[in-house]
């Protein structure tokens, strides 16, 4: 029976793992897109992004089926439990992910001559992800925490294009529509960027949890 | 045993319609702030929201309980797992109302001379967040459908703000600072909204599943 277990809990690592590294291929790809311009780095982010949902409720209905099957206790449950709440998170990265390639249809937004601190935030957005998900696969708890504190450092960035974008509109210039909407979807990206950071905390939390490292439930 | 089941099962529904309502009063004490400017409100939205996580915690433990210890099928697994769905989407919808109360902190923020719009857009949302509450209460499918499709209605509205904040930029004044903070909190604003009314669908969704409408996991 516990070996029966022990090779559920492995699948479910292994599913982990490549939830993991969708998620991080998606958020690459839209970031990417929003750098580069490029719509196919954008198509591919949202279908990254449906793949991300499938994952989750096939790891959801392993994990339920574990806790039927198993009925696990202390240290299994509690890895259980953080699969359960990591996989949450890294669903909400995708969509992030998604609502930001999706944006880019509908735009003719040159991010970088909005807003110099975008690139800086996207990369540090992306490093928080990557991070996170290595401290999954590696098991490191100190990572986990590393990866967390490095949210300050997006929270900064996202005021900093904040600002850029105050000053677009009270830059005393005639505003056309075109630009308006730029500026606009500027902030919005922006704001995608800071969710997908605070969704990656959450994953080292989540980490750290499986790890026993909290008493988080 | 079956008898012991039966009253997790009615605990379980007795603490979603506690959520629910929870969820309801944090909507609507952020958009009271919202349209009033009351802060005490928008103090007592951020309380609301700090104690739906606590609900949530508290559901999921009894899910994960009911799980392990009682093994459930077909219908009855369906019923916890729709319950599992429901509290991230109500979590979720207390966290958009939590996320308003704090931009109205920081903001001097006059919404309704800024868009005549989001008045409109507040109300309709409250009243799919109620209604999906509702269709909960009261296993009403035909409800839960008619709610999901009250979010054509959110989206519509969001793009109308959106116009009107657009035009305000272009309008062709000079613009101060004061007042690009409050555009932009203004889109900021019915941004959230717009989520609240995504989530209600999803707790619509799992309200069908729950009754056995949907084949979705």
């Amino acid at each position: 029976m516990r070996q029966y277990f022990d090779s559920q809990l492995k699948e479910l690592n292994k599913s982990l793992q490549n939830m993991g590294s969708l998620c991080e291929d998606c958020i690459t790809c839209a970031t990417q897109a929003l750098l580069t311009g490029s719509s196919e780095l954008g198509d591919k982010a949202i279908e990254l992004e449906h793949e991300t949902d499938i994952c989750e409720r096939e790891i959801q209905s392993l994990c339920m089926k574990i806790l039927y099957t198993q009925q696990p206790v202390a240290r299994d449950l509690k890895t259980v439990s953080a699969a359960l709440k990591m996989i949450t998170d890294l669903e909400r990265i995708g969509d992030q992910g998604s609502d930001i390639a999706e944006l880019l249809r509908h735009t003719s937004i040159d991010i970088r001559s909005n807003s110099s601190h975008i690139a800086a935030m996207a990369d540090a957005t992306i490093k928080m992800v990557t991070g996170s998900v290595d401290a999954f696969v590696r098991h490191d708890a100190q990572l986990a925490v590393q990866v967390a504190r490095q949210d300050d450092e997006v929270d900064a960035l996202f005021t900093q294009v904040k600002d850029d974008v105050l000053n677009m509109i009270t830059s005393g210039e005639k505003h056309d529509r075109n630009f308006a909407e730029q500026v606009l979807d500027t902030l919005m990206i922006a704001k995608y960027l800071e969710r997908i950071g605070d969704h990656a905390v959450n994953v080292t939390e989540a980490v750290r949890m499986g790890l026993g490292e909290t008493e988080e439930n």
